[in-house]
């Protein structure tokens, strides 16, 4: 039996909105440590990793591990009927072909149950190594948005290069070409509108606008997001949520043949 | 001779909205008692009852009884064209195949006047005549809306069952099931935000969402909505319009045979 | 060399919002005395003329005279990047087939470089002769924006008729008439709402919607709009640009034969 209590249910909500455009059916995977999910968008070419810890649930309760398919589109528009204020409980028996969401409104005058078919789906869960990258840049996820969405006016693909002074964001299509650079700042009134960057080694990696702008979708979880890039492993892009926990977006860097930094394979 | 000056002619703006993607085509009659319509929607399954009251107009003058036909999707073009804040007079002649609206700025600096066609349009008025309904449910006009919108999301239905502790809303879709129940609670600290229910007997009637969402597009005009339930009769949707009147929707009940209380017609 | 440094960028970004869906391609002109542009629309109807005076800029070299070819729509696609308080710097090389777009953020964190691609245009500079008008009308550019549109929902042109007391627009179309007259006014609280007609002899003209529609997405630009009416000249219709210059529209009046104003031409 599985019982998860969360009071700030608009935090599964902002969830389900950030990967069901990426995602159409996924497993979710219930343990007593907590409710994760591990998916390959669509077209198998990038990948997304949830974790809700048990810890931030006001209840937890999971008798024994347990994977349910979902549809996250159907399980979207279920959680849309829940109100912002709502506390959302997931509800689900041992063997049984359904998962219950229930909400509850603040003053408890208003309770919803809403139960959604679950579906068999194959997945191989991925080893994700720890890695060290070769910069990791944290910034407002606003700003963040904001540049993939200017750039993905111009062009299909950003190169995103790390120095110390700063990160450059470039990108160029059939109009012209555009580069936004932002420098480190530190010293801001808000800690969140920082843009910090630890720098082992200068990176300049391309990747396809597209992916980055269907990652942005996570901006209502948290003020920054957190850009890991190393020159031979895939960037990740992450989310934390609240205290709870993140959504991780991993994309493979295009190669690029024509680019001044390549070397002739000879 | 027919001129109705309206102070708050938002409120003929807010009605237009709330019936014109129901009912194509209606008269319009004016009476010494008042400005009203009655009408079937265009598939002839529901109905709408509009009351404006002599009082409620800073001058209302209906020197006998008229019928104005009207295209209520033209007339609620030129509506549009007169500003929240306007005072909206209405002006026709005997025996004239146009309807005047004019509409004048609190100021006094902007005069408009829209002159629209007349229709002549068949119909019979049907006697409603007052009943005894099993159960009368009010409740936030907002929250019904929500509700009616929410479930349109999972089925095409709506049961609406009324018990003493509160009123459920149900459906069922391809995706799974809904429940919504709303608890009596008359301790608010606004009487808008109250769901009372006054009941005699229990109900439980199947409604179609789409015709319960079409009569939510009254909301704007009052903060609650008012619920009445025969197990005999069509519900009826009410909405107040401030001091001076209703729009009310009504809607037969589908008889759903594999439903559990229906009994073999034997 | 060019180089023109506007700390209020936003301005530059409302006027090309203001001109783009008229004016496919454009030659910019630069010289020591301003920025500024002259295009006929696509279907060649109206004339669109634009002027930012050098000293509105922060600051403005322009070493010898330049004509700039530029795809508007290209170029709001990369101003849209700019952010609203952005500081926006225009450069450009003699000889060169590009033309650079800075923009700088107020705290300097965020630099961005669009470079676009210019075209070969051809045009010829229209002389518009300084000209007496028979009326000079005056109004708050929200309330003319909201006329143009109201009437659009009901006929597809607009007769203007100025009188000492007011202006009257006036339109036809299948459903019916409309008339929507403004007195002038000029004892307001803020100077901007005044509507004030200045007139040497009565006009009536008539022009198509959809031009003076098209004209009034340059209500960003300025809260009020100045419209200059002869009966033998296209209409002007400005709109001033902060203390630096304007965007002017010009449209020829139609000759409407059925009108009762007209004579016979024989």
């Amino acid at each position: 039996m599985l019982e998860l209590r969360l009071v700030q249910g608009s935090l599964l909500k902002k969830v389900l909105e950030s990967i069901k455009d990426l995602v159409n059916d996924a497993n979710f995977d219930c343990s007593s440590t907590g409710f994760s999910l591990q998916a390959m968008d669509s077209s198998h070419v990038a990948l997304v990793a949830l974790l809700l810890r048990s810890e931030g649930f006001e209840h937890y309760r999971c008798d024994r591990n347990m994977s349910m398919g979902m549809n996250l589109g159907n399980m979207s528009k279920m959680l849309k009927c829940a109100g912002n204020d709502d506390i959302i409980t997931i509800k689900g028996d041992d063997g049984s072909d359904t998962v219950t969401f229930m909400f509850e409104s603040p003053t408890q005058d208003k309770i919803a149950d809403f139960e959604m078919k679950l579906m068999d789906i194959d997945s191989e869960h991925l080893g994700i190594p720890e890695a060290e990258y070769h910069a990791i840049v944290r910034m407002p996820s606003a700003e963040f948005a904001r540049i993939c969405k200017d750039l993905a006016s111009i062009g299909d693909t950003v190169v995103i290069s790390v120095t110390k002074e700063g990160v450059k964001f470039s990108t160029r299509g059939d109009i012209g070409t555009a580069n936004i650079v932002l420098r480190q700042n530190t010293t801001v009134d808000k800690p969140e509108d920082a843009t910090v960057i630890e720098m082992n080694e200068p990176v300049s990696l391309t990747f396809a606008l597209r992916y980055m702008n269907s990652f942005t979708k996570a901006t209502p979880l948290s003020n920054t997001v957190t850009i890991s890039l190393s020159s031979d492993l895939p960037v990740v892009v992450e989310y934390k949520i609240a205290e709870m926990g993140y959504v991780r977006f991993y994309l493979a860097p295009k190669i690029e043949e024509d680019e001044d930094e390549t070397k002739p394979e000879t």
